[in-house]
């Protein structure tokens, strides 16, 4: 998915984010807040959380004057310039409430785009999409996979990619990978490297990744093919490839992703993200983490690339490998440093 | 799915193998001939190899009577008592000629059963299920992942089996791992354990295994979840679960899949399959080929299974560990042994 070229120039936008703004299971409505190139957003909804400023519950400095507030109708009165309704958090049980809908069909009234994070996809219900139609506004599911058509197996033809490429992984899920990769990205391009990135996760899509797919959700044969497209894309206009990956190689239930991307993006380099302070998996504590020692050691006994260094919430004194901290000043650059020096950029 | 449970007693079966009987494609129909026991094939289709014998085709004694026949209605000349049509190959270009269209007509109206292993599933299509009506028999699409809402991540319930284990990898695909699990499964009854075993393709399905799934068309963040269910399930009545593999470790298109069923399944042990005669890899040969030592050191650094011995089609003296030749007399038991070794059956 290229929902980078839908949103270009970057549109005013709300994001919805009811009763999950600022928690985990809000992380695709707070990375849309905080680093967004396409969505600049201006006002948050969680009727949860109203009367406090975005930039307050994030704790993050260019947030500071975003309103949270009750309804996607309260939104509009105070930000009637949106151009687009990011649905950033999903509801529980799955099935859309009735006041989501609403809030839905007024955004659409008001010329606004949607951009959907749901498991259920709004392209696919008749009653959605007339109503996009009659608004002429745009409905985009970016959980969507790749119609089977557009799917492949691997073959390898990322390794003609006339590109350096670096892929984050980790030693658990919810460590830092999305964030790693937007800022190693970030820190290329203020360097002068002409820099790109792949999204293997919505949250990355919607924050502005180059390609993207939600890759959990293509068939298990297809997995290691659609990574290759993506990082074969980006890399015909960029001399130097970021892409997001997912979970961890130890992590019984999401492994097969984390190696399919590893597989697929066939790395130069690797970051390892890693929260010092965990001692059992995030919602999966009946099984073993693994320390980033041994978790690199199997990134490199199973690809050619190289771990060049750790990328850490913590102290980046407490690691044997090269470390660096990406949400400290200058932590993002010390880590692309780190990727130069293995990688000879 | 179940198959097993359909064709339970087994019943005599016309298997299609048109253009591709005895060759790799045809491994599906290959595999129904020589070891089904849901379907006892009564004839072979396969209008470029008439007048054959398929035991002769298959150099496989047990198969030495069955006629290989032009079309599906002269098979039901030669076989009126056939309760089964089995789809074993896939048609060049995926979509089904016409000649496949009379040939399932033939068999729907003479009272069979349709088992399609085609990439198309015959259940979505209305024609087909409207004849199948009339005609008062059963589809099924072997191929078809799960529902949906039938899926689930992984969460390692498969650790409370009380089960002892055993998983089929190898250092390729098409080494062999559908055949060793088979073999393993029928000497491990014949020693007189309570044995049953896991299919992940869809050969194993129309083979007889316990349970099944074609593990490649699930959707990734779902593979380790299904591979536990069905390992699950097959424990719950069995002491002895043998499990079939998919692809390599170190196969750069279908290691995912691969990883997903070692950390699903989480065996006790683990039999590799490889082929002591390839150079490079069956189809990629732009990939690199790990031998069977390094292919056992990931299984073990990322997993808790101890790899029991290596199946193979050629010497057993040339490997460094316990090795057999499951396709001759005495090679499943002396694998099972090694087996019965490392998990102290």
């Amino acid at each position: 998915m290229n929902l980078r070229s839908a949103f270009d120039p970057p549109v005013p936008a709300v994001v919805l984010a009811e009763g999950e703004f600022g928690t985990p299971e809000g992380k695709t409505a707070n990375g849309v807040v905080m680093h967004s190139e396409l969505f600049d957003a201006r006002a948050v909804v969680d009727s949860t959380r109203v009367n406090a400023r975005a930039g307050e519950i994030l704790d993050h400095p260019g947030a500071t004057t975003v309103p949270v507030v009750e309804s996607v109708a309260d939104a509009l009165d105070a930000v009637p310039e949106a151009e687009a309704l990011v649905l950033g958090v999903a509801p529980a049980g799955g099935a859309l409430p009735d006041s989501w809908k609403a809030d839905i069909r007024d955004a659409m009234a008001a010329g606004c785009d949607v951009v959907s994070g749901l498991h259920v996809f709004l392209n696919e219900r008749d009653e959605w999409r007339t109503l996009a139609d009659d608004h002429g506004v745009r409905l985009f599911d970016v959980r969507k996979p790749p119609a089977e058509e557009d799917l492949r197996v691997g073959d390898g033809r990322v390794d003609d990619a006339d590109a350096t490429v670096v892929l984050t992984l980790g030693t658990d899920c919810a460590v830092g990978k999305r964030t790693t990769t937007f800022e190693l990205y970030k820190a290329a391009r203020d360097a002068g490297y002409d820099a790109g990135w792949v999204a293997t996760g919505q949250t990355g899509l919607m924050v502005g990744a180059h390609r993207g797919v939600v890759v959990d959700r293509v068939p298990a044969d297809f997995t290691a093919g659609a990574v290759e497209d993506l990082v074969s894309e980006v890399a015909e206009t960029h001399d130097l490839v970021f892409v997001e990956g997912q979970a961890a190689l130890s992590h019984r239930a999401y492994s097969g992703v984390t190696l399919s991307i590893l597989h697929g993006a066939w790395p130069d380099a690797v970051v390892l993200a890693d929260d010092p302070d965990r001692d059992s998996r995030a919602h999966f504590d009946q099984f073993g983490l693994e320390s980033p020692d041994d978790e690199a050691a199997l990134v490199e006994s199973l690809s050619d690339a190289a771990v060049a260094g750790i990328s850490t919430w913590g102290d980046p004194g407490d690691y044997d490998r090269p470390a660096a901290n990406v949400y400290h000043e200058g932590g993002p650059e010390r880590l692309l440093e780190t990727v130069e020096e293995v990688t000879g950029l």
